[in-house]
């Protein structure tokens, strides 16, 4: 095959494979969007057939020679040539890896599995889960091993959604978060709540609805490129920088709920928006990594979201939409209310403080899972354990314990760690960002559009091209360094908090 | 090539292009839902990719010889692979028949011509769409004798979209509408209108789009597999008997507009929400027809909607959701206000009465278009002289003149005969269901379960798996009658207008 067939071979199959991507994540965003329930058996099948056609796309031996070729004269392509054979050279090797009898094996048991832990957690009945969760367990630490059997399994795992993250880096990443941030949890816990009962009052759906427009404006989200629907859990997904979509859902007893999804999913949306042209259309024109992803959706939601400058920007948004809920509150009780901190049991409403805990706890767990070195039927006992000893909070039940997230049930094991890296990445950034310019000036007039345009040049735009640690560097100019990450919040809170 | 072979290759065709049509199917109706509006460069890209992929599965000699060996062997096979064989071998004739470059020269036409008439309609502009409007017709033409060069062009047109018609029949047809129906239109225009204020009044959006459900409700449509959308043009698209969707437009100062949207659409759902377990997710699961899907959405709009029996059942509806506007409003106040005739110029607007004439309108153009005995830049004159005689009113402008349909633009000459024949049918199929049982005491109730069990029976379960001309003449056991129609018309505005 000569360089000329390997690009044309190459090219074909980045057009394939972003149109079968794009019918797929349409299809799918549909189903959780405005599809009738009994949609359900269709699409899985239309899925299914689409998804065949991609695998087969890629897992052939004409676009093996074709990457190999392409990879083994780099000097003589596009460095978004390079840079994309070596990405399908990757899910190449991924895909040929795996038995196509266990791979199919895995994927009914992942789709059972989700089923069963759905009823599971709606019926606080862990043992019902635990023969799939064991099986999914096995089938990780297996396909861990077909990858590199020279690595711990965990290792692997780690590695598959935040290149370069191992337990080396994190056992000493979550260690100082527990040494560090277990006072300074305590010591909150002991002071006097803020007054935050004003964020739950009556919020009608419809005035929300408005709130979330304004709250997208704030951000400079252009609407004609990002549209937003609603969803039980809310996400983002992106088909090009000209098609992104955030969904939310909207609480009416809970203002922040919605609120801290849409900038949440907002910090997701501009980076998808903010990937250069040159690369649309291409496998290359996304997100880095989970752990990047994180790092910009965290920084919109609580570096900037729950600033006190932010917060000063916000309230007359607030108040101009719900102005009898929100009459009488200042920007500093806003503040306040939205930093409320407090050990909690769920995952997904714990505060800035807390969350890293939440965290901790699933990466031991998923250690000793993948390890071995605990039985199915004890993690519930196990998770218990780890809450009190880390939140010193008291489980009620599983299902707002060990059966709260979908994670694992979808075979996801590893995948944690990366939201509390994503935490810890968005404080560099911010730090090396306040080397170049003040953005809190900015921030308190509402007006975050040069915030934007400095993660826009150091992170949004590379996309794929560069690998995370390069793009993580490409913004800090330094090494991962926790102690930022720990520093920060020991200081926001003790400051809060007056200790 | 074996028959076991053939059938093989016409099962994974059936597969894939099942598939790739849900996929577009869905892209589509996102596109025209909740896509932001800068996602049509990726879509456009997407869609041609992906339709680029069917037509090549679908036109190779492969499939040819598994088609041709499945048709010889018609015995062997079950009925529902024989009819999948026949109508994949009509798609492969009508793909070959056109050389690929005219194909893609036409394509791209196509989507100017709709973009220019777009905006020419905006500004009023006909000399702007003129000349795509005779390229769009000079391609019909040559299209139509690549097809049969035997037959006027005009009939193979029509015979496209409804399989059969032709100017033997429909000549004849429009012909007794205008002569049997100018003399009521004319003496209902010198009648007083009736009161039909009280629809144009203040209708919230939010509590339209409760009477939506409802009005879905009362047609006895399955929500878990019928969702609702709202678009600038209503429409309704269907992707297997477990996921249809209609949409709808409201408008703030008139109930009346979205509410007979939503039940015409309901019509064409309940068609495609009615066909048979067995062909599910084949190409024969869909309306056989146009004019058959005409004839439910209008069966179900005009005959059953503008009915005073439905308008008994509907008024309490609407004055538990809009009491204030509804407040004194009787039953045969409603059903007069909601069958007001009064020509007019636009067709989406017309009523029941008028309806046809603006029909009969396009289908003497079209006839003179594609005979060629009327050039382009003379056809807004034509359009207004034919809008005066026929209907007595005067075009002010080609905006709400012969700009107003989209069809033309879009290459769809023929098309518009099948909206009249439709109306034409539901006539013939209310008279041989009232042979059976009587509708009305159940549609007084608003139930209409039994209505849409007799349509379900007769033509919603059978698909495609019968012609159009057989799917009639199983619902009617007869000959198609157009004085039904005319006599219908005739007696409805007779007794509303006391002629």
């Amino acid at each position: 095959m000569t360089l000329e067939q390997a690009i044309n071979k190459l090219n074909e199959l980045q057009a394939a494979q972003h149109a079968y991507g794009h019918a797929m994540g349409v299809l799918s965003l549909d189903g959780d969007t405005a599809a009738p329930s009994a949609s359900a058996r269709g699409r899985s099948q239309t899925m299914g057939y689409l998804s065949g056609v991609t695998y087969q796309l890629l897992v052939n031996d004409e676009v093996k020679e074709a990457l190999e070729t392409i990879l083994a004269n780099k000097e003589a392509v596009t460095p978004i040539q390079a840079r994309q054979a070596e990405l399908f050279k990757e899910d190449y090797d991924d895909s040929v890896r795996i038995p196509m009898a266990e791979y199919v094996e895995y994927s009914t048991l992942i789709n059972q599995s989700n089923a069963v832990w759905h009823e599971a957690k709606g019926k606080n009945d862990y043992a019902a889960f635990a023969p799939y969760l064991e099986k999914v367990i096995a089938f990780n630490r297996k396909f861990a091993a077909y990858k590199n059997d020279k690595k711990p399994a965990y290792d692997v795992l780690l590695d598959n959604y935040e290149k370069g993250a191992s337990t080396a880096t994190l056992d000493p990443f979550f260690s100082l978060l527990r040494e560090k941030l277990s006072p300074v949890i305590l010591a909150v816990a002991d002071k006097p709540a803020p007054e935050a009962g004003f964020l739950s009052q009556r919020f009608p759906i419809a005035d929300q609805r408005i709130f979330s427009d304004r709250l997208m404006q704030m951000m400079g989200i252009p609407r004609d490129r990002c549209g937003i629907a609603e969803t039980e859990h809310p996400f983002t997904t992106n088909f090009n920088k000209w098609d992104v979509r955030i969904t939310t859902n909207y609480s009416e007893n809970n203002v922040a709920d919605s609120m801290y999804s849409v900038i949440h999913e907002g910090g997701h949306a501009l980076y998808e928006l903010g990937t250069a042209d040159e690369i649309q259309f291409t496998s290359l024109a996304s997100g880095a990594s989970m752990g990047l992803h994180e790092s910009q959706s965290r920084f919109y939601e609580n570096i900037i979201g729950r600033s006190l400058p932010f917060c000063r920007a916000l309230l007359p948004v607030m108040q101009e939409i719900f102005p009898a809920q929100m009459k009488g509150v200042t920007a500093e009780g806003l503040y306040a209310a939205v930093n409320k901190s407090q050990p909690s049991l769920i995952r997904t409403q714990a505060d800035e403080l807390t969350y890293g805990m939440h965290i901790a706890i699933r990466y031991e767990m998923e250690k000793l899972m993948i390890g071995g070195d605990v039985k199915v039927d004890e993690l519930p006992q196990l998770w218990n354990q780890m809450y009190k000893e880390y939140l010193g909070v008291t489980v009620p039940n599983d299902r707002e314990g060990i059966l709260q997230d979908v994670h694992w049930s979808g075979g996801m094991i590893g995948y944690f760690p990366s939201y509390a890296l994503g935490s810890a990445y968005g404080v560099q950034m911010l730090a090396a960002m306040e080397k170049e310019f003040d953005p809190w000036a900015d921030v308190e007039k509402g007006d975050l559009s040069r915030v934007t345009a400095w993660l826009g040049e150091k992170i949004h735009r590379h996309g794929k091209m560069l690998t995370p640690p390069q793009l993580l560097r490409n913004a800090i100019h330094t090494d991962f360094d926790p102690t930022c990450y720990v520093n920060y919040l020991t200081k926001k809170f003790s400051d809060l908090y007056r200790l």
